[in-house]
Parts: C-alpha cells; structure tokens; sequence
C-alpha cells in the first residue's frame, strides 16, 4: 500500500523576493514530481533572512512529510540555509568529511584554491546525508527533522535539475510510490473558459469526482488539463476524453503542448499541401508562429508581410482600384491577397489577414480590431470579417492564431466555422 | 513620518503548484513596489483549494499590513478568492453593481453574451472597495481584513499589469509614502552578465553605495537596473548614467521598457529612412518584432519570408547559381537577398538573414546555429557569419535581435561593430 507524502516547498532567496529573478526552479521541481503522482501542497519564499527562514522551517517541517529547500547553499554570508537547519533541528554544524572531499575535487578540477568561502559549504548539519551535485560546488544535504524528510537543494537551476534524479529516487524507496496519477491534457482554440466550464456542467452534471478538470489560459490557446486518478475503471481516460471530443472536438489542436502551427503543419504534411501567407496586420506573426516548429520547411515555402499599400499591389498584385473602392481592410483586398500569395508563392493554400490592430486608426463602419480573414486554394476562397479590440499585440497573437486556424479546419476537413466567429463577427 | 508597511504576497492557482505555469506575477509585482521602497517579506503559493486558501489568508492577515493576493478572480469554479476572502472576513458576497456594468459593458463590447459563469466575477466580498481593470472581465477589489489591506488581483499577467499602476497609487496615499528610490532601467543588448559586472568592477571599485545594480536577463535583451536611494547629492542619477554611457554606450538600446525594434522604428523615423528584411532562418520574426511596435508603419512597407530556394529566386532574384555553388546559407545569398529586398519592397535600408536554425541540419563547415547576417543599402553593404548554437525558437529571437540591432547601429551611425560579433563570429 502506497502513502502518498505530503510535500512542501521552501525557496530562498532576496533575489526572489525584489523580483530581480523569477523562480522557475518551483515549477521544475513540480513537473518533475508530478512523475510520481507527487504535487506540492503550499510553497513558501522567503528572502535570506535568519529568524524568518528558521520559523518557516519549523513550521513547514512540522506539517510536511516531505520538505524541499531550494536555495541559500552557496559560499557567500547570505546563503544560510545549513546553519538555519542544524538550528530548527538542534543538531549544530560539523565539517562533513564527503562534502570536503567534493569541494576539494571540485577546485583542483577548476584550477581554484579552496579558499574559506569554499569551506563554508562542507559545514553540514549533524547527522545529514548528502545529496551529490554533479555539476557545482554545493552539495545537497538531507535531514529528517520533526517526523519530516527535508531536502537542501541549490539555486542554481542547472544544480538543481542535476540532483532531482536522485531526489526522486530516493522518494521513490521511501514511500513505494508508483505512478498515481493519469494527466490528459488538450490543447484548444477559440474557445472561452466560461463557455468551456457552463457547457461542461450543462452536459455533464454527474462528473466523476476521480477527475479533476482545470483550465489554463494562454493566450492565443486554451488548454484543458484532466487529472485522472487511477481507478479501477481503465476506461476513465477514455471516457473523458471522448466527452471531450464530442463538446470541444473542432476547437481540440492536440494533446500535450501541441501549438496550432504544429496541427496545421502536421495536418498539411500528411496531405501533402504546401502553404502560404500574406499578412498585413500580423505583420510576420503568421510567418513566424509556423516556422518556430521544426520541419515548417516541409510544407512552408515562405510568406508575405506586405504592410504598405504599394507592397499589396507590387507583390500580390492587389489592383489599385480595389485598394481605393474598398479599401485596405476589405474583403475584396483579402481575397486578392490570397490569390497574389498563390501565385508568387507556388503554394496550394494560402491565408490573408488585413485589419486594424491600433492603438490609432479605426472608424465607425471600421472600428479599431476589424480584421478581414480570407483563406483558400485556387478553387475556393472563404473569408470572415471579425472584431477584436484588444491591446496590439495580443490582437496579432489572436488574428495570426485565427489565420492558422481556418487553415487547421479546411486540412482536417472541418467544415464548421469556429464558434468564436459567431462572437466576433462583424457582419 | 511615513510608515513602510509590511507586505506580503499569496499566490493562487493549481498551475503553479503543478509546474504548467511558471509565476511570473510576484516579480512583477515585486519590481513595482521597489519603486515605493516595498520589498514583500513573504509569498505563499497554493493550489485551487478552499481550506488551505482559507487558512493561509488568516494567518497571512494577521501577520501582514497589506497582503495582495494573486489569481482566482476567473469565472470558473476553481476560482475561489472572492468567495474565501468573504468567508475569511465573515462579510458574506454579494453581487456587487459596479462589477456587475463592468462585466456588462466588457461583454457587450465583445457581442458576448453574459452567462452565469461570467456573472459569478460579480459576486464579491460585502464592503470591498473595487480596483477597476481595464484590460479584462475580472475586476479586483480590496478589503481590509484583521487590519490588514487585502488586495485581490487577477492572474492574468496583462490584466495584473494594468492593475499595479491604481494599487501603487492606493498604497503612496494610504501610507503617505513618497518615492523612495530612482530607479534607472537601461535596456541593452549583446552584453553578457558576468562581461558587464567584471567591466563595471574594474572601471568604478569605489561604486557608491546608495546605488544598487542588478542584472534582469531576458532574451533577447539584457536590462540593467541601478536602484538609487534618494540622496542629497541630485546628480547621481546623472553620473550613473554617465558612466553606464561611457562603459556599455553602443549597446544601450535605450531607457525603461524600450524594445530593440523600437529604437530602430525611432532612428528610421528621425533620419527619413524606410526599412525592409528578407527572412530565411527567422521565418518573419524580424517583421513580427518590427510590427509589434505600434507605428511601425511609418517605415516599414514590409518584408519576405522565403524560407525555400525556389522564393529566395522569384520574390528576391537570388541567382540559382550563387545557390548552388555557395547554399543558401552563405554570404552571397544574404547578399543578393539583402539587394532583393531593397528592389522588391522599394525601401531605403535592408537586413537579410539566412541560417540553421535546427534541431536537422548543419555540417562541420556549417554547424548547427550558423548563420550569415547581411545589411545595407543600395551603397554599402555589410555581412557577418555568427554561430548561436541554441535551441530553435531562442535562436530565432537571438539572429532577429542580431538583425534588428546591426540596423540599430547603422542608423545611429555607430561604427564598432558589437562586442557580441566577437564571441560568436564564425569566420
């Protein structure tokens, strides 16, 4: 029978507290114990500070089974964290013979002399066992303390990922833990968490309490994250899965971390389409959304960032005319641009955007976040006028995300035009 | 006589204790209240759970004057802040009007429809003071809690974002704090960390102490802050800056948030000068950081990705035979596609860049990261070979950085070329 500890974190660091750095160590060790079915139950960062440091670890250590201290190893007077320990433990420092002999290979390999900031680092609460650091000078130390197993672990991020192996090993024996967890997490597009949430308890009241659902919003995607605990019922992943698929299935990229330009290439891939894209209020983030994935050469031969009228005229032949009667952010100027990125790029499907991304411009019949969409083959051309007035920038990341994804739907065959366009549509 | 309040933070959000998220916020929020001379003494982190939630904003209240919480205003229901700080204060919620217009009119700009999960962002704590947002459909409120001033902001970095400026404001009036510290943020790029403090410890050894200097690295730029406690003597502010100039000058971008395409769009709109770039490697990142930058239009008519040799011909006139006996990463390709680009785009000053990006790809003559940079205009024309050997979308953002700040150099007539070329320089 396995007993799932409860674990705690502590960071340290004054670094982390002026907001100079950002922790990214937490986050780290998290993912890495969710591999043993593992979440930390509360974190707490402190900056380095004796008396404060030492009521935290007396406090954490007498709730947690498990507490992992990261941070405050280092040689210099600030990095207190064996002195603060042996001082909650009442166990006092010693020179620990192992931690000597690190330090002193350590410094020979380098060419240094182990000098008494160095020393510093083998003064080790009694009776700790060390944790190896493969890559620096800090050794990790564990100690139990009040009933509770606590960890030492460096700041330095590449010091700490170095010694989570054995960390998580040592987890494993002592409280027989196998994987407890199934983690199904989707990727999605166009859709609102709010809307996500109301049409789940509208269609699903009687959710298994096994499944925890979350979501986490980044912009352009919405990912839905299922925590499935293992049941008896192997079908429960499945079963939610499927739920899933049939509420959200055209707005569903991928599992895992897949980006939309991942499916869209994937997709185009596998039918051996090629694809271009004329941009204008993108300005290049269509362009470079899809060749941040590896492989885009496959099926991207290049785009167009035709920011200037003269542009959309000289290099997707755009007519004059069109560009005056009706204008630069048009359905007719977007239409023309597909059919100009076809031609100069030799591709089999293309997408265009032209609109307002502000702060300026915008006007009544135009207002500020009106973009035109057109995207097709040289057989048949959609479009779609949308409204989205936010800041520039996420405007782009949306419009762009958008672009890719009337170019994800027309490759999987779906014809169905995303449900945020009934949102956001203009006329 | 001002009283400096004891500050402290609580994060909220099963993503953080999981590690899908790494917290950024609480260094924003940190580096904000530097500017009041607040550093937060204690941040506690927990995951989406009501009792815990409950607990720790107890204890936090009662050892806190101010305690600003993060997250948990979604509309969803692991959203629990307004909902735990009523019962923590024993105020009930109730549904709060100026929250309820605000949502209205948020949705109503969207032509969204209020749903019931939305209408629940409404409900807050009785008696609390609303902190508008005005980016976003989650209002933040403060309530004064166990004589502790609670503020409740959203997760949402943007939304948090936009929020900071009325708290900071709340907190000067309420505690009657005037700035402590000048705070100098330059923004530079192609500087090392550790290259920057060494030049600045041997060059100033009797650097004064009312002046604090840290480092933020964030790719692509590296921002130096020089944090000056408010002294007698005016000019130090002036002298910091003097001798930041005299050490770091060319690589200076510019002051505060100053992007590296802005002082670009900036130099181009002073000098009369329009810009293009034709992208291999990049894949329309140079274009994408360019029109981030509102204004952009001013001097940018746009630019090409021509990812495949077959566009590096018919949009930039690339000749098939520099590509074949040179390749396409190569000087005389970025070269032609440099002259290209000028000629297609009609713009006055151009930058071309075509490398191997990876993780396929490279040889012992081009290995992984290799990339050639060329720019210049229809006189003069400059190239350099660089090697980034990092991860893809890093390497992207490092050769578009690279691309935009040679154009940077060029229009601010800097002759050295960057210290960085030096380290990085293949041939």
């Amino acid at each position: 029978m396995t007993n799932i500890p409860r674990v705690q974190l502590l960071l340290t660091g004054d670094e982390l507290m002026s907001g100079d750095t950002v922790d990214s160590n937490s986050a780290l060790i998290a993912r890495e114990l969710s591999g043993l079915g593992l979440t930390p139950s509360r974190r707490v960062t402190l900056g380095d500070e004796r008396q404060a440091l030492a009521q935290e670890m007396t406090t954490l250590s007498e709730d947690a089974d498990v507490l992992i201290v990261n941070g405050g190893l280092g040689p210099t007077i600030d990095d207190l964290t064996a002195e603060v320990l042996a001082e909650v433990a009442d166990s006092g420092l010693e020179e620990h013979p192992d931690a000597l002999d690190h330090l002193e290979r350590w410094c020979k390999k380098r060419n240094l002399v182990l000098n008494a900031a160095n020393l510093k680092q083998a003064m080790l609460p009694k009776g700790c066992t060390l944790i190896p650091n493969p890559v620096g000078s800090a050794v990790g130390f564990s100690l139990v303390v009040n009933g509770c197993l606590v960890l030492c672990t460096p700041g330095v991020p590449g010091e700490l990922r170095a010694m989570l192996p054995e960390i998580l090993e040592r987890l494993r024996e002592i409280y027989g833990i196998t994987l407890q967890k199934d983690v199904l997490r989707l990727q999605t597009f166009g859709l609102g968490e709010s809307t996500a949430q109301q049409l789940l308890m509208d269609e699903h009241p009687d959710w298994p309490s096994e499944v925890v659902l979350s979501f986490r919003a980044g912009a352009p995607q919405l990912e839905l994250k299922l925590s499935i605990t293992r049941a008896k019922d192997k079908g429960l992943r499945d079963t939610c899965r499927q739920w899933m698929e049939s509420l959200f299935g055209d707005h569903i990229i991928g599992e895992g971390d897949t980006r939309i330009a991942e499916a869209v290439i994937d997709l185009a891939r596998k039918a051996g389409v090629t694809l271009s894209c004329a941009e204008s209020c993108t300005g290049g983030m269509i362009a470079s959304m899809l060749t941040q994935i590896s492989g885009a050469s496959d099926v991207f031969p290049g785009g167009f960032v035709t920011y200037s009228n003269a542009l959309k005229q000289s290099v997707l032949g755009v007519p004059a005319s069109t560009l005056e009667s009706d204008g630069a952010v048009s359905e007719a100027t977007v239409k023309a641009m597909v059919a100009g990125a076809l031609d100069a790029s030799g591709a089999d499907l293309a997408v265009a955007v032209s609109g307002i991304a502000g702060p300026g411009g915008g006007s009544e019949e135009k207002p500020l976040g009106t973009v035109w969409l057109a995207w097709g083959d040289r057989e048949r051309v959609e479009t779609v006028c949308l409204c989205w007035p936010v800041e520039r920038v996420l405007f782009q990341t949306m419009v762009a995300a958008a672009a890719l994804d009337v170019l994800r739907r027309r490759l999987a065959g779906i014809d169905k035009q995303s449900s945020y366009f009934d949102q956001r549509r203009l006329r």
